[in-house]
This record gives C-alpha cells, sequence and structure tokens, in this order.
C-alpha cells in the first residue's frame, strides 16, 4: 500500500472528504486484509480475506448487511446475514468456480476455533464472494486450495497490497487489469469522527465507458488501442467497513450508496457477473450468547445520514481507481493478456492531473 | 370488547401463551383504536384508526415495519416505512377506494398538529390500509369523507368495538360476516413481561376452508349452507403492537409470522386481494429533530425471538376468530348479504366446544 | 418541446446511443404526457400525467415495475406493481400532501371508464408519484384539486413541456430550479428496432455536485453564486417506458440501472426524500379479463440486456439534464427562489461545449 | 416410495385436490431424485440430488424462483436464481458443513457436462440447499465427500425412497425423526392439466406443535413422552416443481404459499434455522446461448392462481408428513435418537383415521 503507487499520487482527487490514514478499509479499527496470490502461466489467481476484527467473529458477531447492485453473482452467506443483520466470520474473496473450496475451508476454520459449533451450539455462515478470473486464469482447473484461504487469513494485516493480487490475480476492470482496490473517508458528526473504508474486487466494465474524475480517459485510450476486444462481465465485489454506529436497515442505505462511485467511473452496471456489496460495523458487538439483560445499540440520527452516503460514494469511486492504476501486466490463460493502466499512462505519455 | 361475545366465550383457547388484559392491541400500553362505521343500506363501510401512542407521533416516531404477504393491495407508505424504519403517523383503515380520501385526510390531521410540515421540516408519511367491500357496500359511492377519517381518530380509546363496525363494516371472513377483530399474548423474557396485540381487518377466504383450532367446521358449515356463494378477494389487514424492545429487523422477522395463525384458521392466501401487515414497537421513541448524541436502541437477542414468534401467530389466529365470532348480520348493496358466524352456531345448534 | 432549448442543443451529446424522434418518453408509440401548472406567487405547483397507451389500460394492462432507489418517498401502487407485475392506470405525479387528491381523483377517472369496477370485478390500483416542492410552493395549502388532475390527463399528448410545468412547477434540481426532463434513446436487436425513454420529475440534488458530461460544472457555479443554499431533500421520480419485449423481472433490471445515469449529473443520492423509478413496456398488453387459452408473453434473451442497460441510463441522465436546462426562474412562497440554470449560463457567459 | 407406507395409507387425506401418480415432485414429467445415505453410528447424513429435466440443464434452463420463509439458513444460489430467474443446475440437498463440498461437487459435475463454461461462456450458478443435523449426527466430521454427490445425481430416478434418507439421514420432524417427504397435487385450467408436486427435507418443530389434518396430536404424544427434549431449529428446504406455465414472478407467489401448508402442519416458523423454497417449471426452457428471435414465454391468467395456491399448500403439508411418517428410528451421534412418529403409532396404538 505505501509503496504502491495509486490514484492520489497521479494527482487525482476524488470527492471532498478526507481519507484515513492508509486511505483503505483497513483505516477501520481492527480490520484487516490477506492474501493469497496463485500467479503461475495459466494459473493467475488467489484468495483475499477481509477480518472485521481481531477477536471471535463467531462469539461477537457484527452488525452487518448486503445489497445486490447486479445478482448475476454466487456470493454465498448473503441469505442469513440479511434475516439475522449479522457477520460472524471473516469474508472471503476468490474465483467464482472457487466458492465451494472457500466455504469449505472458511468453514473448517470456524470449527478449529468454535468447538461448539455443531455440539451444543448451532452452525455457521460462511461468506465468499467472487468474481470470475476465466480470461486470464484457467478457472476450470480450480486451483484454489483451503490451504489457501487459511493462508489469506493468516496473512491479514493492517496494510496490504492493491492491484494484482490475491483474488485479484486474474481479474480486469474497464478491458485493462484489475483487481484488489482500496479508499476510505473520514468525517465529523457531532458525536464523534467516524471512517468508511471500502475495498473492491473489480472485473467489470469496457474500456471505452472508463471516466477519471469526469475524464472521460477511456474514450481517448480507446482510440489508441483500437484492437483491444471489449466485453464486459460486468463483476464487482464491494466490502464496506465502518466503525459508524449504525443498525443494519442504516448500513444497508449506506452500502446502496456504492452504486453511485461505480457509475461516476464509468460503469453502465452490464448484464455479465455478480455487482454485490457487503458491510459491516464495528461499532457494536454483537454477543453470540444470550445475556440476562436486553442488548443496547448506539445508532445515528438519519438526518446525519448523508455524509456517510457521500463518504461511500468517494471511497467506492477512488477504490475502483486504485484497483485500475495499482494493477500490473499479467499474461495468463493461453497468453490472454490485459494491459496495466499505468503502462498505458506511460507508454501514451498520459497525465492524469 | 367487554360486552361482545368473543371466540373464548364459546370455549376456544388458541394456543399456549395468555392474552392481555382486553386480550386486544391495545393492552400495549397508550395503544387506541377508534371507528367511525357507516351503515345505512347500500353504504355499509367505515374507517378504524389506530393511534400508536398518546403523544405527537410525528414528533416521536416507532420504530416500524411492513410485511407483504400478498401484495394485490393498495396500502401507502410501506416505502418509508421501509426505508425508515419508522411510523409517524396513526394507521387508518378504510375501503380500497377510499385511500386517496383516508390519505388526505390524514394529511391535514398532521399538518394540523405539526405547523412545521412543510415549512422547517420535510413531509409526512400517511399510512393507509384497506379491504375492499364491494359485496355488501356501495365501494363505487366512496362514502368515507375526510371528517370521517378525523373522527376515528378522536374516536380512538383502549376499548373498542369489534366485528361489523369501522372499516369492517362491510367487510366478509371465510364468505361470512368479517371485520374487525383483537387478540393480544404477553409473555415473560428474563429482562421483562412483554407483550403483542394484534388488530385485523378481515375479509378473506371461502367457508369450506374455515378452521377453528384445528376442527374443519367450515366444510360442516357448507354441508349446511350450500347455496352460500363462495368466492374468494383473500384481503386482509394484520396491525402488530409491541412493547417489545427490537429493531427494525426484528421487528419483521416477527410480523412475518402473522401467516402462521392465518394458515390456522385455513386460509390458502388466494390471489384476489391484498394481505399486509404493519407493525410497531412502543419501547423506543425515535424523535424527529437530531439530539447531539448517538441514539440508543435497546433490543432483545435473537435467541429470544421464539417467544414472539409463537405470540403473534397465536394472536393473529385468535384476531381472525375474533372478526368473525363478533360480526353480525349486515344487508347491504342490492340487497347482498352474509350470515353472522354467531347467527350460525345459535340456528344450527353449533357448540365450538 | 421543439420549442424549447434542451441540454443538446447547447452542444452537449450525453452518451453514445442515439434518441427518438422527440428524444422524449412519448418515443414509445401511443405514450403521452399532460400537464397542468399553477403558478401564482405562493402556488407553484401542478400536476403531470403519464399515459402508457391510447385505450383502457385497466382492460389491457402493461407488464411494469418498480425500483426504489431511496425509500424516503411516498409512491403508491407499488406494493400491487411488484405482486402482479402490472400497470393499469396512468401514472400521475404532483407535490407530496396532493397525494391523496391525486389518488382520489385518479380512481374517479377509472371508475367513470370503468362501471365494472367495485361491481362485476375489483378495485383498481391507482399509481401515484411525488416530489416536495416546499420551498417555492406552500405545500401546505394543497393547491392540487382532483379536476387538476383530470386536466392534467386529457390534456395529454405526444408533446409536452419540460421544465417549471406540470408536478415540476416549483421543483428544485442541484439547488437551482429543476422539474420535467424527458429523453430517449433507440437501439437494434437482431429482431427489430427498439426504443426506452424516460421522463423525470426532478427535485434532488445540490449545486456544488452538479456535473455535465464530466464537466464538475456545479463548483464552477458554486464559487460564482456563494449565498446559494444547499440543502438537499433528494428527491426524483423516474418514469421509464419501453417497447421492448421484456418480463417484469427484466424490465426491474432494466429500471434499476436508473441510479447510473443520476449518479453520472452527480448525485450522491441523499437521505431526505424519495427516489423511486416506475416502469413498463408496451409490447405486451395482459387482459384483464381471463381468456381460455395461456398468455404468450414476448420477451428478448438476457444477453441483450446490456444494450438496454446503457440505454437507459443515458436517457436519465439526459433527462435529468433536460430538466435542469429547460427550467425557468420562479419567486414563489414568500420570495423564495431559485435561479434558472439557463440564466446562469447566459449571465455568467458559460458555454457548454 | 411405492413399498412405503405414507400418510394416505394411515387414512389421512389433506385437503381436496387429487395428487398425481406418484404423488411426489416426480410427477412431474422429467423430474428425477436420486439419495446417498450416510447411516452408520455417529455418521447419520447423506445427499439428496433433484434433477429438474433429463437433458442439460446449463444449456436449457428453466424458469425459477426462491423464496426465504426463515432465512437463518445457507442455501447458495439465490442471488442469481433471483436476478435470472432460472435454474441451470440440478438442487442438491445435504448437511449445513457440507455446503461447501456440495458446491464444488456440483461445480465439477456440471464443468464435465459443458466443457465451455469458462472458457466461451461465463460460470455456472450451483443450487445447494441444507439443514442441520447435528442431533444424530457428528457434523463437525464432515462426512459428505464429492463423490456422494455425484452419486445422488446419477441415483436419481422418478421413483426414490422418503424419510431417514439422503440428507434426511439425520434430520428430525416435530422432535421425531424426520427427513424427506414428496406430495403432488393435480388440476385442471382451461387450458390442460397441471401438476405441482413438492419434495421437502424437514427438519423443524416441536413435537407438542404438531397437528394432523386439524389433530393436535403432538399434545397427545407430548402425554406420553414427557421426557422427550423439544428444542426447534427450525429448519425445512421445500422444493416445487411444477409444469405450469408461469412467469417468474408468478412461481414466486405460487412458491410463497408454501408456508400455509407448512403451517396447518403446526409451524410457528422458528427463529432457529433456514426455512426456503425453491421452485422451478418445466413448462418453458430457456436457451442458455441468444438466438436470433424474441423467446415466447406461455403464462397463465393471473386469475389462475388460486388453484395452483392451493394445490401448492395442500402438497407441502403432505409432504411434511410423509418425511415425518416414512422416517425410521436412527440412533446416531454419541447414542442420540429421536423415535419414529410411525413407531410410536405402532407403540401407543393411535389410529389416524
Amino acid at each position: 500500500m505505501h509503496h504502491q503507487k495509486r490514484i492520489r499520487d497521479y494527482g487525482v482527487k476524488i470527492g471532498r472528504l478526507e481519507p484515513g490514514h492508509y486511505n483503505a478499509i483497513t483505516d477501520i479499527a481492527g480490520v484487516t486484509v490477506g492474501h493469497v496470490t496463485l500467479s503461475d502461466e495459466d494459473m493467475q489467481t488467489g484468495v483475499t480475506a477481509i477480518l472485521p476484527h481481531p477477536g471471535n467473529t463467531f462469539k461477537e458477531k457484527l452488525i452487518a448487511s448486503s445489497h445486490v447492485i447486479n445478482g448475476f453473482g454466487k456470493t454465498m452467506g448473503a441469505i442469513q446475514m440479511q434475516e439475522l443483520g449479522v457477520l460472524e466470520t471473516p469474508i472471503i474473496l476468490t474465483n467464482t468456480l472457487s466458492i465451494g473450496t472457500a466455504a469449505d475451508a472458511l468453514i473448517q476454520y470456524m470449527l478449529e476455533d468454535n468447538p461448539e459449533i455443531g455440539r451444543s451450539t448451532g452452525t455457521v455462515n460462511p461468506i465468499i464472494g467472487e468474481c470470475n478470473d476465466m480470461l486470464l486464469n484457467d478457472v476450470r482447473a480450480q486451483f484454489v486450495k483451503k490451504e489457501h484461504v487459511h493462508e489469506a487469513i493468516h496473512n491479514a494485516s493492517p496494510e496490504f497490497e492493491e492491484g494484482s493480487v490475491g483474488a485479484g490475480t486474474g481479474m480486469l476492470c474497464y478491458s485493462l487489469k484489475g483487481g484488489i482496490g482500496s479508499a476510505s473517508r473520514r468525517f465529523q458528526l457531532d458525536h464523534g469522527e467516524y471512517t468508511i473504508g471500502v475495498l473492491v474486487l473489480s472485473n467489470f466494465g469496457i474500456l471505452s465507458d472508463l471516466m477519471i474524475n469526469g475524464r472521460m480517459i477511456g474514450q481517448e485510450l480507446k482510440a489508441l488501442l483500437q484492437s483491444l476486444e471489449e466485453k464486459d462481465k460486468g463483476s464487482i465485489m464491494v466490502i464496506v467497513a465502518t466503525d459508524l454506529p449504525v443498525s443494519e436497515r442504516q448500513l444497508n442505505r449506506i452500502i446502496k450508496r456504492s452504486v453511485a462511485g461505480l457509475s461516476r467511473t464509468g460503469s453502465i452496471i452490464t448484464h455479465g457477473s455478480g455487482e454485490i456489496v457487503i458491510g459491516f460495523s464495528t461499532a457494536t458487538k454483537i454477543p453470540h450468547d444470550k445475556p440476562s439483560t436486553c442488548l443496547t445499540i448506539p445508532a445515528i440520527h438519519e438526518e446525519d445520514m448523508d455524509t456517510a452516503f457521500r463518504a461511500v460514494g468517494e471511497a467506492v469511486e477512488e477504490a475502483v481507481l486504485n484497483s485500475l492504476v495499482t494493477a500490473t501486466h499479467i499474461v495468463g490463460r493461453g497468453g490472454n493478456e490485459r494491459p496495466a493502466f499505468k503502462d498505458l499512462l506511460k507508454e501514451f505519455n498520459i497525465a492524469l492531473s
């Protein structure tokens, strides 16, 4: 993160709110991110794990919500998350055909930490998101193994790489290389300072639609790269974390605004694959075991929503651009390749500011 | 209520939980109900108002949720209730073609009480529910006027009539006379005693499906009343009130269980009209004006849900039966009529226990 | 329409698809739009009616769907539209506190045309949308009367005004005058040429967020108009019409993409009021009365969706800009006013292309 | 099926419509069901596969829909099914902690049959449902392997066992042994005869709530079995198949009525685990590859819905009772056991009719 050149380092400033320390999802205290990158010829894939807090997430759940922008995706765990309003596991991102493996691996990780699951208490709801990296990765080969998922979880730290890493290794963005990107926004309310952080796994869009801070740069590049195939499978996973005290309804309202940031990078939200948002708040821990007293949930007043809406839109927009500008050139399955945006900027001597 | 013979007075005891003092929605402290009954030849309709608390509901909103069992209905206000999770007006029930009048009347009532609406603050979200009483009532004549809505609000009290009164005047239930019914259930959790109360406006079902506490009494009656037309327009409004501290998500889970009670009276949830549930909790008041501190929302632990689920199912089942057994014979539009269940019990000398 | 200067007339071309003949919702054959404008001092409001086809909409329904972007709105009729998937009345737009009147008026219009409603068949589901024009209009005065609704319906024609007319009379857009705007897109599929048309009632946004085709013109204007109050109540009604053969699920996917166009004009989708989309397709007429044979619904293949997604996003974006650029300066309630965008362009000598 | 004693063989006739030939989900032409049963001491679990038609489901998809009654479940694939309205794989049922394995196995099965997945076309959406069999099965041991899933698919046939078989091996129903049950209903519309078939994986309810055709038999049994632990984890998977021509919206309306049948067996829809319905119609095949012409979807008129609603409610009710009455006594994990309903009937000499 600190050593990668991100969109701000190109002089592009998205929106009007200030980012947090890392300008990443890990600006929310306790959130960590880990990758396993599998990159070798036809194998261009991996796993990214987002850990919502350093404790036992099953025992201390977080208020959570999911939102489907385009449901052509296989995200697991959303039904229970909507019903119960909590996250009780890390979130695992990987390629589409590895969701079964990832679910199984995450279940086993949770079983190990929680011997009472399946004995004195019920089961566990693993959260798995995915995008389809079939152009650069031999997705049919199912390279991801359970140990990769465990390794990604164990790699988790507040500082992490962006671009062609982890689940983002083989992903595309606006017909160029995409992958993992992150950003955050801080803001002040009457009762405190709060942060919203976003991590995206970008895998959507066609080059000619790409817009950076209002500039139709995709059309400029398309004119220079006429042979580039533009075919969108339109997929993105958006993970939103915040320390804002919110109910699950309020959190849902916030994460729905992801689409504003997405649209401002040029997306028309194509048919081809899933665009799914998962959000959680670290402000309240919901105990797995029933206490004898009522729970007490702190929540912002609805009138404070607009600042959060602006923050999440800006963070998503910047996270997508970070995924694009940090991604590196990959030659993958059968020699398929996609240029890296940063290489194009150099090659054609394009300044972004 | 106290002078009407209700289903318990016939020896029928639904479920295993105990009812509250009134065995009605008004067992939730502060909830009141008022009717205006318009019953004269072709005019067999009216208005029922449910006031969620004695204060200014716009200024002190209640956590609320709605659930659509069958959406062939015109209930107003559900979109905003789902988005913001609050109730900010009384709830008005009337006939289908009077929803515009009812909405307008309720808006005017709210404007009078709240001079800042449309000036220093935004607008108000009126909640109107309806069923179609066209068989007994000349619904095209739109007999309900704005003053009837205001009168129903002003009539509100903890004790209220059931059966062929208010919005229930012209409604049917299992091809017999239906209308307003209510019931409640009390239960103990670790941190206190709570009550769930239900009010229904019943207007659904065909006689041969009617079941009372497992007894297929509809088929017995159908054999005796072979010429009775059975044609279901399948509509019911269910209002659920509780003093249980719940989030809007939890409340939604609770009110969804209404359908269990409904089904146990024999309903197959027909196509014909709307079956819509609106719930609110009096446990927390959400201030209209933003305070400088966070809100604090008390909420039960999810493990305590089952008792609430049982309570709401039982109360809905009993409320439907109360609407049926308290309704009186009405001869309405063009001489159309439907027998009263209690008259049939007498006529055919049927004991319910 | 033909005599008003629209965003294209300023040299701004949104997107890459071509508009239809009118570049309006009325490019869908049979769709007409009518206004009643009430503009006099404190009264700055009105009614806009969209008629989906020239026949009897109750007898010949259209496949329809609604989508809630932000549910802080009072739109009526959405529950039944989602359940049954059809539109059976004209769509009426007006101010928030006139929805009751509008519903009542539309019900009466439908009753007149359909004597069997409430007699041999059930009831009717009126569709009413609203935005809150309280800054310029004395919304508490409820100036809209039933005859205005009927008049708007009778005024409907393929050519109609945009800007400060009809329901748009008192509305705002990006802190300037807003109101009615429209646009359309044509596109070719294997089996024919199709059109998607959009009409918006714009009433959202703060000036500094306004973006036109990537240009942050709002920030330029804000620098020139520093005293302008920016306070968003964030409301927009979007009506989408198409002749594309689609199922209600497909139509829902299409209208969900409205948000992409909205976001590209700068919206962050604020909390303050409703952002609601209603769509219908004229490709299939669903008979009210049951035929003896199955219905046959033509539908595009899902792979053809992307073109429709692009079309609706572009049309919404252009419709919003048309509402902004055609709106005229209004001095309304208590002398409140908002500048017209076109006057600012002249005053500050700003070229849009 | 033919050799097992089902609820009708005990003289209990549910509802008023007639069943199909098998009185099972396989009465819908082309639908087959296969089990793998893993029953040995602590291992009491398995896999059940439902094949929607004999062809290549990925190439010829079926209109499908899902409905969540209680979302405390981990069903996979519902997001895409709701977005695209189709089923493109067999449906696999298993225990909760084996969903990852089942998903992976189903993906591999689909890859084998469809070499273009992940190459010239996108990915595939596996549908996995689950219930938690932890009382009788050592669910933490994850006994289900990928080959069991493949075997269950290959075992599929129109005749299949019910009760303690396949995914139902270790499941409970009303505190007794539960598992797999099935039933169907035939009905006549103007344009043909149609069938709705249901398969359930029952794992919910407490004994004292059990109701059979109105008889509160659970309370009778509870009096006889006072030491029996009643603790509900409230889970059921309901699979609904039909040859009725319906849109995905219509199918969703139909499968929502499952809850009526469920409630009439006594369910209060407890908190503890997922109650999820998946439905599909074999009436139309949606081609994976885009044809050059429009699709044509036959659909019933909405007025014909009520018969389908009645059919699905009755079939679910009877399927649950079949799962209960065919289940056999199992001694499982750590010697845990649950009595079989049929053994109790014998032991206490109880006649059901």
